[in-house]
């Protein structure tokens, strides 16, 4: 009864390759007193999973050479030795990239909506850490209000998309993606319903982004850091809020990384700049939770899923976040046979 | 008449010298209905100023070419045309580097306590906007708690040393200055009472910094921006506070300016930076001019005050901020006569 397992052997100098993973076969965990045993469904591709493999200080430790590679997921209970866990319940949590893991104190998982008429990969999508770091980001880490002006980069992208739904929603004045390319611009606009979207390749992204937002910026949502942080920064309106969600353009870099130029108009707007990691805010997840729902329901966010088969096909999907090859939330299926009621 | 002035005559690249301004004579201004004439008495000398002499954006329009160089003071009134000002009081506004100033609707200025026993130059430091700016970046941008470990740059400056007094008073665990060189840093210990002091000048900050602040930085007062900035955000603690205060090390910057390395280390840590300007708080300006005025009758707020004699030598002075070769807060005095009671 095997347990096929990717575990990182070596730290990437930029992108993960074929080098860095390595595919091995371990015993399936036996269930202990207060455990219960979860056979994985689906692994959650999120950009920050490749900073955990720098040996660099993070809010995790590094994932250590040999370890599995860590990561969130869902799966559905086979065995259960512990009160908190049913057998055939589908459950969230810290699968990492394997096909079986063991609920433990130290290993907890959270039990997926279910009963909404949702596919597992919208729930792990809209319903996961994806559509509740949007939401918290944009309510309470930048206290959006009504008549904002909202500028969001990786619009494209899992995190982005949604942000910017829930800040039209919520009576933006004006929601600006950025994204690369003109497809994934076009995609913005006409699929997520934001007002415009900038193409960051296209050049000039500051003169690009003085016309869209001549009163300047009120919140912006960063998905991307480096370059396209600073170029926002210039145009930051007085008491603006800039939410630090994640850096992707730096996360692959092998030199020094970009320098932010513009701190300086934080202080010329009397701005605020805030990080924040969506753990934070476990004890409220149900609260983002109903309002995606709803929204979901409602037919008020659209949403879509990358889901690429197969466990080891985890590498190679990761990259597909960098290279923007992906199109809304890249998710991995280890077992296509669990489904939600 | 006349009313000696000094006005930009051409843009500073990098410090200040005898091209950028020129001393010119202008007729003293006639006080008209609803104005109060008010003779200069001592001019603040703070590094906004250089930034202003710059044609880049600020929270205030660049000074033009030709125009009265921008700054706040103290002076009397000597004549009055209206309700609010009476003569023989001794005023603080935007007196600009100039002897003879109107007070207008649009230029209004406020009264200086008296009655302390202390001097114009004591009050214009602690009770003026360097006091206040370190009290409100402290206490309310900073949101500085009981326990926290306190970083403070430009710490022997004026307003550095009174940001870590106020930290001490307040309960700070640790509150730790960088300044440049023995001599400063010495001071910062000694003279202002900080538990420890940094020279960045002799290199190796970053292990400084580890050493002395082991569990990180709690709240990071910065004046300084550029590389000290930098490395304290490689050492924040959980939820820290990073103040901007000023970006002195960039204002006589030529080149293009140094880009911050390490803002993800907000996300890592959920840390906030936070910029303002002191302008912010005027209707609260009491309410730290108490606080401040009983931390010096108490002989709890040590201060210094650096005055240099003349109008003319006003650029000079300016530079001095960036030399470091003031000590403590600057001030130029243009009427010696005037007193406080």
């Amino acid at each position: 009864m095997d347990n096929r397992q990717i575990v990182l052997v070596r730290r990437p100098v930029g992108q993960v390759d074929s080098s860095t993973t390595s595919l091995v076969s371990s015993p399936r965990p036996v269930c202990g007193e207060g455990e219960a045993l979860i056979k994985v469904a689906m692994l959650s591709i999120d950009p920050t999973i490749r900073t955990w493999m720098d040996d660099a200080p993070g809010y995790l430790p590094p994932i250590g050479l040999g370890d599995v590679v860590r990561g969130s997921g869902t799966g559905v209970v086979v065995e259960s030795r512990s009160e908190r866990y049913h057998v055939g319940e589908v459950v969230f949590g810290m699968t990492d990239w394997q096909e079986w893991v063991l609920a433990t104190d130290d290993r907890r998982f959270s039990v997926v909506p279910q009963g909404l008429g949702l596919d597992l990969a919208t729930v792990m999508n809209v319903l996961g850490v994806t559509g509740i770091t949007a939401f918290f980001g944009l309510t309470d880490v930048g206290q959006m209000k009504e008549g904002d002006v909202v500028v969001v980069s990786g619009a494209a992208g899992a995190t982005g998309s949604v942000v910017g739904q829930i800040a039209k929603a919520r009576g933006a004045a004006k929601v600006v993606g950025i994204a690369g390319g003109p497809e994934k611009c076009a995609e913005v606009v006409e699929k997520y319903g934001f007002d415009e979207c900038l193409d960051y390749r296209q050049g000039g992204l500051r003169q690009q982004l003085t016309e869209s937002c001549p009163q300047g910026v009120d919140l912006y949502f960063d998905n991307v850091g480096g370059e396209i942080l600073d170029v926002v920064l210039t145009n930051v309106a007085m008491h603006a809020r800039v939410v630090l969600c994640g850096a992707i353009s730096q996360y692959n870099a092998t030199g020094a990384r970009r320098g932010i130029e513009n701190t300086s108009m934080l202080i010329v707007r009397r701005g605020r700049m805030e990080g924040f990691i969506v753990s934070d805010y476990a004890n409220r997840f149900v609260e983002a939770q109903t309002v995606l729902a709803a929204m979901v329901l409602a037919g008020q966010l659209r949403h879509q899923e990358h889901v690429v088969h197969g466990l080891e096909k985890a590498p190679e999907a990761l990259n597909l976040l960098f290279s923007g090859g992906n199109h809304g939330k890249t998710l991995v299926e280890v077992d296509e046979s669990v489904r939600l009621g």
